[in-house]
């Protein structure tokens, strides 16, 4: 089980629904009451069915999210959008609640009609044992090639009320930046506006989510969905120069960077999370697309799954990025927070230790750290190294 | 050998110089007239000295260019730089040239000094037996991890005259639109004006060598450099309306594209020469995207080598490229020439015969058709499978 809080008002379930073969593949989360919603979606043009119809519902209160996996009901024309429309139909029916109240996420191949004889029965059958226990199965509920379940959660006090945080998300292959094929969640008993809860989300999403990669492919449905039942005793937050404000934001900025890198790390055949961390870039934007284009390249990914100290291939997927900077200026370091290397310095390689090298780069955390010496910007990214197992696995899969 | 023509003026060598083990890796091509040139250069930021040493010397009348294979001598600094000009002058002084008239590239590994003690005297070997025959070691000299040469040759005749046109190219792994890890050379005798020359080749590299992937990595060291002694006996061509420069053009495009297919083809590891060809789009920009983006994308490419029917991975590459289109109003098809299937069209998956869809996805050739119906544009992308063998080569190789 998943040690999810219990927050109170937030119940869940998972089964089999016979979509995939044996695993749990239909989930639904419910809140008591109506919540204020944020989503971020993906910006893929063959967006899925569930993406258009969240896309709609999320302007109004939720107070449910039905989630299936092994069939993302993408590029699956009227049919697909009638059937996503019926799911969140079935889900109100069941639970007493106007459709409109609905969001929905679906995950799996793109292209076939779902088959919504296994579909409808099992929200049925889902919504027949809604509890707070079950809630916790909703993390494996929503898994496709996905060898673990990322939960992240967070509890801290405001205003003598406790404020608690549950997060969880999907994702393994088909990752990358802006949106890639990946679900998170969270739910929360924050009193905030809504205005204020959707900013915050896209906010926080541009240096998470955005910033992990684990194959450059940007998906047909993903999205980040949060929930908050308001139901935290303490006055409305409807600033973000409140105090309250800064201490989710922070709270939420960590679950939410925790949830992103446990799914970079949990990259199709990956066996090394590597970090890349830019500083001294001359605007946000040239941090991020730096810091992005190393975890990104497949030469750069291939060394660090060789665990060869191959530094040029850094600096080559540094020169495409499209940042800007001057070669004689900047620093190329490798650390895993233990001991600390620099590769690349004044215009040429720099003389490093090759065992301490060796050491570092074998380790499963390898951290890539860059100074580009023009400005005072920074951002980090996180990937995951390329292995012979990803090839295997996308061979096969839908 | 490669049968090249034997073009009046220009002859070359390639020797073993000791860089790399056992094989060829010191290339000189020489003409005995100065040349016009034409150069496209990589735009990686941390592009290599013998780049910026080409880009300089390309505006002067040239007469030689020495390649070397196994060191990029990118990355180097102060001491790459002095280390590519000591290069033009050891061929200048052989030769009995200007080190200006002298052009430069280099292939191999980061971040190294180049082993001067083993270049120079490969030079002065070098130089000391250039031939045409020898000349046809070049195309090998270049390799990398390159399989095998890529080689194409064009003759013609105009105004009596005969032109012909030697191209050879290397390439195989870190290949990427806008000036991949490759280098292209062409050898001719057309008598054309500078200005034309060049803007000729910038113009047919947009659709050549810029189109292909195979990927997604763009180096630091690559080049296209075309040069023309100009021997041909009919009058200057000053004008792209001249229908000396159609002909030569529509020749020198067809070369440089099958160089071009010949590199995506010998992509490190692969099994499939992938085409992905797009009409119907907005404009020439957003075809271009969209025809890369299938061929570029790592989950479409692991398909392919499975052999997987998986068009819902191309409709996703498809979603974000950046291109614009109505899903609905898109066809996605596959062809090997001989048989079509459709996958995708109105909006929804087009009943197949699966028997003929694996039939075409098995071939060595297979070619997705794309029609966006939005516009008139078109455009061709060419890349190869993603395989285990791409992997294994890449953890290993500087």
């Amino acid at each position: 089980m998943n040690n999810l809080i219990k927050i109170d008002g937030f119940i869940g379930n998972a089964i089999h629904s016979g979509v995939k073969k044996e695993k749990l593949d239909l989930s639904i989360i419910y809140s008591d009451i109506p919540c204020i919603s944020a989503g971020v979606f993906t910006q893929n043009k063959s967006c899925a069915a569930p993406v258009i119809i969240s896309k709609e519902n999320i302007e109004n209160p939720i107070q449910a999210i039905v989630v299936n996996s092994g069939n993302a009901n993408a590029c699956t024309g009227e049919e697909g959008l009638k059937n996503a429309k019926l799911m969140c139909e079935k889900v109100a029916t069941q639970l007493n609640l106007d459709p409109s109240t609905v969001l929905i996420a679906s995950t799996g191949i793109i292209g076939k009609q779902l088959e919504m004889n296994k579909i409808l029965p099992g929200i049925e059958k889902t919504c027949n044992d809604l509890t707070v226990n079950h809630l916790e199965k909703v993390p494996t509920g929503i898994h496709t090639t996905d060898k673990i379940d990322k939960v992240e959660t967070r509890q801290f006090e405001l205003d003598g009320e406790t404020i608690c945080i549950n997060g969880f998300a999907k994702g393994s292959g088909m990752i990358h930046p802006n949106m890639a094929t990946m679900l998170g969640f969270f739910l929360t008993n924050i009193n905030m506006t809504k205005e204020l809860f959707q900013s915050l989300l896209k906010e926080i999403t541009d240096d998470t989510f955005n910033m992990i990669s684990v194959d450059g492919d940007t998906s047909t449905n993903d999205m980040v969905i949060g929930l908050s039942n308001q139901k935290a005793d303490h006055p409305l937050i409807t600033s973000p120069e409140n105090e309250g404000y800064k201490l989710f934001k922070q709270e939420l900025f960590e679950l939410l960077k925790n949830l992103a890198i446990k799914i970079a790390k949990d990259g199709e055949g990956a066996t090394k999370l590597i970090t890349s961390k830019v500083i001294g870039a001359k605007n946000k934007q040239e941090a991020r697309m730096a810091a992005k284009s190393i975890i990104e390249s497949n030469l750069t990914k291939s060394a660090f799954y060789g665990e060869s100290l191959n530094w040029g291939r850094i600096a080559c997927a540094l020169g495409y990025s499209g940042s800007d900077y001057d070669l004689n200026a900047i620093t190329i370091k490798l650390t895993d927070t233990i001991d600390t290397i620099t590769f690349f310095k004044n215009g040429v390689e720099f003389a490093y230790d090759e065992t301490i090298g060796k050491k570092i780069i074998s380790s499963e955390n390898p951290i890539v750290l860059i100074n580009l010496n023009t400005g005072n910007a920074k951002a980090t990214a996180w990937g995951c190294d390329l292995t012979e197992e990803y090839v295997k696995i996308n061979v096969q899969y839908g």
